[in-house]
């Protein structure tokens, strides 16, 4: 079988993950570099994983009253700059656009970081009466943050793919609503479509959106130990309102100033699920996202070429008009291992094999890309079958990230071995805070480990979501690094 | 009714063309413009227009062989470079990157203005054997060119929306089938979509787009006798190929140049949607695209309201059960005038109008948006008559462009008949020519006509389309303009 070798996954996931992931990108043919550092070029197969996940998340931001709408990918300086009243020492790392043909602008202008300094303005002027109210604009975009970082790509890269939500509401509760119930969506998209559990909780305040009065998160955990931030959905209070003047007069005709949120997720999230499900035979997908659910592989001799080639295109026109995104690979050129490794390194979740046997017995040999189970179907109920293997393919990549996630969350009250913990097992720690930065600085500085998420409140803990979040009670009510009274848990965790 | 006359569009279609379009896109609440000159916000109700143009265009794309990708923002001023081997004196007119935050870049990075100098390269690495072809990519992206004219939504922002196909063929007939295909599916978007019929034909050669061999565009007469380049589709021939080496083994493993093609079409077609169908009312659209088709206004008093609320509420669910999109306007601080004149102003196609009367008697009085055509219609028979008023006020919108367009297609064999006949009534003036350029110069320095279309064929007039064409036809061999052999029939046109 040539080809095979330069064809297949030569890194290993476990002991080379950074060179795994790039391999696996690049030869299940999600994205190539570009020529400038920083800057990826997305593919077909990799956009595709794109378009599908805007489908979903794009569908239940509609349903829940938000709009799409398109605003400048350039932003003047003085707009940003405006900026500068809420968040102190504001000093976007962006790029910036200085020349127009051969003319150099008067006023520079930024290419979007993010925009709520562009939107606030408008919807201040778009907002009357309490009657506009709530005010819920989308957009799908692509911003640019000019930060000197290796490229990764989904995961770092100067300039990514994303949604950003910005919300004006007449009531603090109202805007917190909003906050959650975004919150909510990105939980539910990484859970349901992704087949990854996430954390909920809240940054700590010294690592909140600038501005922002409470910052969320969705935090999942990689099979390497670190922590992905999801996606991230921002209470603005009342800051961004002000700065901008976002006023409404409300029913008594009084002047009222509104509160405001802003919700992001962005294309990492294809990156988390490229690194939580694939192995080293290449990529593994979710159904829900998969470009093809199934592909047909059909074993042949000159004999019974045309007799299983026929067999196998049958099935494939059922199983389309039943809607599952079928692939008769009915290539000459290639023999079936060949096709088998291919299919594999694409990911595709459910791979029908038939050949003279299972024309006769009028069967199929239906065999799961997670971890090859075969399981031999009728011909005649294969329909119906197909939605079953398809669940249960998601079902077993969700259990494992699952049990990735449940095994790596861990309740340490001494500093030595939060350090020793997190540099041996990864995953999640657990401990009592004071709430100070310098306490988190203690452990960064030594074992890289940040606080990625604090619970929102006493009873929301993050875990609580997981089965035997129980046992991981924590007792003190110190300060692990300091000793003084605890204000919260931290959740320490090295991140991408 | 306070608040009308602020609501309301106050400009004259007929006599201010272009105030009226600037009114209507902003009260319309489609667009505003940006704090940079030449650039725009687009709104919620204006890009839910764009994306259900989205839907259709990407749809149709995808079953004939189109996937999506997606290539950098910004492109290395040595790429756009390159393409000084195919187009002498290259001179780009873009928006240039020349700092990443603080840092200034080694070499500036212009913001797309088109992606042929990125994606060629590409489509060079990918592209192997006669198997990877055709490849055909798209992207759905915004793109920046820095022209310096005044701002008008939609038809000239230096920041646009639109999508860009690149394909890569093993033939030239294969691309020339790729070609004609863009083209037929950018003629389907504005005829059945739109409503707007098109004449399709070639570019002049002084007017393709650089190193293209043949530009394909569609052409759209506005009311004020103007036309509007509605969409592009560019047969590159092997000049980019050559260039950017996009070479495949053919079947009989001899190494062989491919043939490209690029076509594009912009949200510029929203603005020819505006401007055709628009009346001095406000927005008109066709139903496909409209956010709402059918707005529900009641017209109650204290006695009834209840029941006419009522009446509307099941209607209402009867047609969304239907798949209508329909809005019950049931607000009480406005009356059934103010709602009539808001909705009118907003574009949606039908309405219908339930007070006592219709309760009573079981019927719905139903409102055409273009000519306030009334029909009182069955209760009972709402859900299957409201298909064939939408279909019928799509037919009054075709039939009124395409009115307009036919009566605006004249045969003229005098220099001075053109420059009359164009002065005086604008539309398409057909002549024979010679194919020289200074023979256009000289009606375009005259009337600032040009050429905007050549047929593609002889028996390929782009008005065989309409139903009076033979009435045009042409007796003279010699180039109106110099007295030359006529090499082709030149249209000339007003344009935007
Ligand atoms: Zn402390
Ligand atoms: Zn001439």
């Amino acid at each position: 079988m040539s080809g095979e070798q330069e064809l297949g996954i030569t890194e290993s996931k476990e002991y080379n993950t950074g060179e795994w992931y790039a391999e696996v990108v690049q030869k299940a043919k999600l994205a190539d570099y570009a020529p400038m550092g920083g800057f990826i070029v997305t593919r077909p197969r990799g956009y595709e994983l794109w378009e599908r996940l805007q489908d979903h998340l794009d569908g239940w931001f509609k349903e829940t009253g938000v709009t799409n709408a398109y605003f400048p990918l350039f932003i003047p300086e003085s707009y940003l700059e405006q900026e500068k009243d809420i968040v102190e020492g504001f000093d976007p790392e962006v790029a910036w656009v200085t020349h127009g043909g051969h003319e150099e602008l008067e006023e520079r202008l930024a290419v979007r970081p993010t925009s709520e300094s562009i939107i606030t303005p408008y919807i201040s002027d778009w907002v009357r009466s309490h009657r506009d109210l709530p005010m819920r604009l989308n957009q799908w975009a692509s911003v640019v943050r000019w930060e000197a970082t290796e490229t990764k790509p989904f995961f770092r890269t100067k300039e990514f793919l994303w949604q950003e939500g910005h919300t004006a509401h007449a009531t603090d509760e109202g805007a917190w609503d909003e906050v959650m119930t975004r919150l909510d969506q990105y939980a539910q998209l990484y859970e349901d479509v992704l087949a990854i559990p996430v954390l909920r909780g809240c940054k700590p305040d010294h690592d909140k959106f600038p501005g922002a009065d409470t910052t969320t998160s969705v935090e999942a955990l990689m099979p390497d130990g670190k922590s992905v931030q999801g996606g991230t959905s921002h209470h603005l209070g009342q800051s961004f309102a002000k700065a901008y003047d976002v006023t409404f007069t409300d029913e008594d005709e009084d002047e009222q100033t509104a509160y405001t949120t802003s919700w992001g997720l962005s294309w990492r999230a294809l990156g988390a699920l490229i690194m939580t499900h694939s192995d080293d035979q290449g990529l593994v997908l979710p159904p829900a996202l998969a470009p093809e659910q199934v592909v047909i592989v059909p074993i042949y001799n000159d004999e019974n070429k045309d007799e299983v080639l026929q067999y196998g295109s049958e099935i494939a026109a059922e199983l389309q008009e039943a809607g599952v995104r079928v692939h008769l690979d009915d290539r000459d050129e290639r023999n079936p291992g060949f096709k088998f490794n291919e299919w594999e390194l694409n990911g595709v979740p459910v791979r029908f094999e038939i050949g003279g046997y299972e024309v006769e017995d009028e069967e199929v040999t239906v065999v799961h890309r997670p971890d090859g189970e075969e399981v031999v179907e009728d011909r005649a109920d294969i329909a119906e079958a197909v939605d079953e293997h398809l669940d249960a393919v998601f079902d077993k990549l969700y259990a494992a990230a699952e049990e990735n996630l449940v095994e790596n969350v861990r309740a340490v009250e001494d500093v030595n071995e939060i350090l020793g913990t997190i540099g041996q097992h990864g995953g999640y720690v657990k401990t009592p805070w004071c709430g100070d930065e310098a306490c988190e600085e203690a452990v960064k500085e030594k074992v890289h480990a940040e606080i990625v998420l604090v619970p929102m409140d006493d009873e929301d803990v993050p875990e609580a979501q997981l089965e035997d979040g129980e046992a991981l009670e924590l007792e003190s009510n110190e300060c692990t690094m300091c000793g003084e009274p605890a204000e919260e848990v931290a959740y320490f965790a090295k991140t991408y």
